[in-house]
């Protein structure tokens, strides 16, 4: 089973990493481009005892709280895939 | 409209950031975890002017190839959200 996590900064914090691209693409003349906000993302590849995906999608959630995300300045969400 | 780009190293490349949140996660106890592999994405704010969702695809794949994502280690997709 695979179960996915994507993690961004919550939509009040400012997102240098995300600026900085943006203003490349500016000076490579996309000029279109008015934000861009980076996330990250982590691919879990759980062992097959995990078979539930209820199960499976709680413990991922435990994992994105303790570990993967920062809850004060991130939020997440947790994808299980079969 | 808005887009967005998701980059992750080729499966074939070694994921260092990946082995490193497998291993923080079993020694919390997460011993179901078997592989961890860390991607990206970027999401785009595209301005009101394109309208055509094929037309911002390409322009969108054509940033990622020159800017968001290393073609030589990395792989990405691009997904256009009306």
């Amino acid at each position: 089973m695979r179960a996915r996590v994507y993690v961004t900064l919550k939509p009040s914090v400012f997102d240098p990493q995300g600026r900085v691209v943006a203003d490349a693409l500016l000076s490579l003349g996309y000029e279109d481009v008015s934000d861009v906000r980076q996330g990250k993302f982590f691919d879990l590849e759980l062992s097959d005892t995990d078979t539930d995906p209820a199960a499976a999608r709680a413990r991922v959630t435990e994992m994105a709280e303790k570990l993967l995300a920062n809850p004060v300045i991130e939020s997440y969400r947790v994808e299980v895939l079969p």
